[in-house]
């Protein structure tokens, strides 16, 4: 009964410089998130990345970003809502061009890094994001962290909204991640990992650190792909989920 | 009878950068073909240059150049054909996402600057600038000087294409421009430059500067937007050709 | 015996792009600013304004800011003090490139737009910007927003340091410029300009918008060339110092 | 008696993105080349290759490129004298500002990639080269090709000059190297690779894959720090030199 889907942010590689290990994650994720030559990703590795992913059946949705490469789009930009709506305009577009030359649909638009984080708290951002990606096409999902401004901003304009969660993240009472560096932070046990999706899965909450219980509603995990044994961790909370009955599966757009 | 469109390069702008005269050609052309970011162009001129031209209802094009931004795409890079493709779609995609925003049709394709001249000579090079066209839309029009290595590649891969012919410049004897800077290269006089597409379209050839005779089919002529006097120049050859019975209008994708 | 510098930001040409009236302005100033290539100016654009400053005997200066042409460098960015050292650092250098290629020294650093801004009250950022001009050359002298963190943390690492005042707009009760778009904030009238330049040589201060004084120590007077009058605007406030005994002259770099 | 310099290009990773072994071949090498920001490197990856280079005493030179992040400044642009002499002087200069902030020399400067190739037989290329490095610094030595346009520039303006010759690849008749892809290309046994190097040291010259001798000057050897074996490559051929009585050491500058 219970589904979900599994996200991972790929294609970040540029130019004679990889990241990431985009081979070896794809096989256990339901969603990729393909960078957009903003803070990552240029042109020929769009088009890789987009051909691994049909041929694995892997939805595709744009990874639109800050336009900082040297700072990986991590570095917080003040942006007009103006502005900020023409780059992720772009930035979905450019995709669609690979995916339009592939023969697939787009199907999601997930922001990336700082704008990802500047939305998820600033309404006006957000709400220039959504009109982005509602004016481009009306049915893509949008992607954002559960509970923010980012997906109340999708929902107001009617967009089908995809709440992200975390597997591999504690979570604070407020229902925000713990912070990186925090003790407690990062859950490096696929068990508890596994445990933490499940019980959002049947309880709509999570347990934060201190013990109190935050509402939650799990759409999509956020799966990392930049450490050493990200897929190997993908893999068994992958597996743990599908032996509890969970369907791992992307949320669709609203197709005409 | 007769028609011809005319087409010219806009939305060359960036950030606080300002070029061209958009404003004031708009209203004289059929055809507008808008920078998508790499040689010249960015997110926010892209949207205001769509807005401008779909008021006016002149047609929008993409106008992929090289990635040299400092250079603004007038220097050879020696790109390979995967390369080619890979720009190409990405610039063509992020248009495509702001004529959807705007709720237009994105019509044609025209190369830029070093990639449109190289191209027309590369027969490698244009076979991957038509694939990308195609791959990203068949029913986009193909902008190319008229009897290059461009054109013949959109007609084999069964591209509409339209040859782009020249109103301001003199022409050789082997088809090629005469080049800027030799002697009666430039033909600032209006009247002559409608004689010359008035002759082109009635007779299928231009008079070269030796007097010889050049077979040529003239779709579409090049309206240069940054000399002061060239709006004034495009109104006097439309009107002058419209005087002469012929409709200026853009050809038109072939709509599924 | 009363003197005081006129700078101006130039330089900020790009590739084909062009701004300012850098070759009117620069007779009426005594220190250029230039644009090292992050939020505007290119090799060539930085080549030329030098041998420009070279033959009217205006010192030299290095203007770094954000990277980040297509906002200017306007837009607040989020750096960490390393990132902001490392990009001042790499900034000043390359201009140095062309001073020394010219046989001229450089003279001094003003950064430029939203840094310029950050560092006038992010004491972090200031000693980050102030210990890279020091450790390029600790003869350079550091131009900053009069009274503020930046000209605090180059006087504490011992640069020489000039206080940078404004003839062309008004000041509020705690020395800060009048925000741009309020009534008032813009002073057209080159009289009432060389008023509060004078004012400010004999008495230290500055009269606010509401009457109150401000101290302030005028070593440099900000000189816009991006308005069309500005070239006017500069010649008519030096002349009118100049007839009231006051000396227009650049602080010079320590030299050793 | 004998000596030679070992060279290596390092800094060349770029915000998030790394690449080479930088650690591991500077205690192998007594030159490092060190990317401007132009084809690779940034400014935080500049000065931590500089402290990198100071703390084992190895001579610091620049490594200017193309401006091609994507292509890695090895795509062919077709540049004026002009742009070729302006593009170096910034780099050059950049990389002074570090390594005056580090408190030691710029030693030398070595073009990269396709602007190294094209200076290698490009005349005019080669002297606008060359005459940029000596108006930033005559004291600078340049790194060129072995007998190619880019010595013969430098020699013709002065400067000292390194001839760069490869213990990793096999030479043709005319004295270029064997192309990439083609049988025996690469010599990837150090004992070979260390012959072919005592060869050049004591006769002035190597043997080409079709047994003839092509006179060369010895003067720096390019260890490449881009495979996986490189770092135990360039100790081996290191270690086989000295004991054969060879000095590894830079050439100066001319101190003036």
């Amino acid at each position: 009964m219970a589904h979900i889907d599994f996200n991972s942010d790929l294609g970040e590689s540029f130019g004679l410089y990889s990241v990431g290990s985009d081979a070896e994650i794809l096989p256990h994720i339901t969603s990729a998130n393909i960078a957009c030559g903003f803070h990552a990703g240029d042109a020929p590795t769009m088009r890789k990345t987009v051909a691994r992913a049909k041929a694995l059946g892997v939805e595709v949705g744009a990874h639109p970003g800050l336009p900082d490469l040297q700072g990986f789009g991590r570095r917080e930009m003040k942006l007009s809502p103006d502005e900020a709506y023409e780059f992720v305009v772009y930035q979905i577009g450019a995709l669609l061009g690979f995916t339009s030359a592939a023969g697939i649909s787009l199907n999601h638009v997930k922001p990336h890094g700082a704008l990802y984080n500047m939305a998820a708290v600033d309404a006006t951002l957000a709400d220039a994001i959504c009109q982005a990606v509602k004016d481009v096409d009306a049915s893509l999902v949008l992607f954002g962290l559960a509970n923010s401004e980012l997906t109340r901003a999708g929902e107001a304009l009617g967009l089908k909204v995809a709440h992200e969660v975390f597997a591999d993240r504690s979570y604070q009472a407020d229902g925000t991640l713990t912070r990186r560096g925090t003790p407690g932070a990062m859950i490096d046990d696929p068990v508890i990992a596994t445990e933490q999706i499940l019980t959002m899965l049947s309880e709509g909450k999570v347990r934060s650190q201190r013990g109190t219980w935050v509402p939650v509603r799990p759409d999509t995990v956020c799966i990392h792909g930049d450490q050493p044994g990200a897929p190997a961790f993908a893999k068994a909370i992958r597996q743990a989920l599908e032996k509890e009955g969970v369907t791992v599966k992307a949320p669709l757009l609203n197709h005409a």
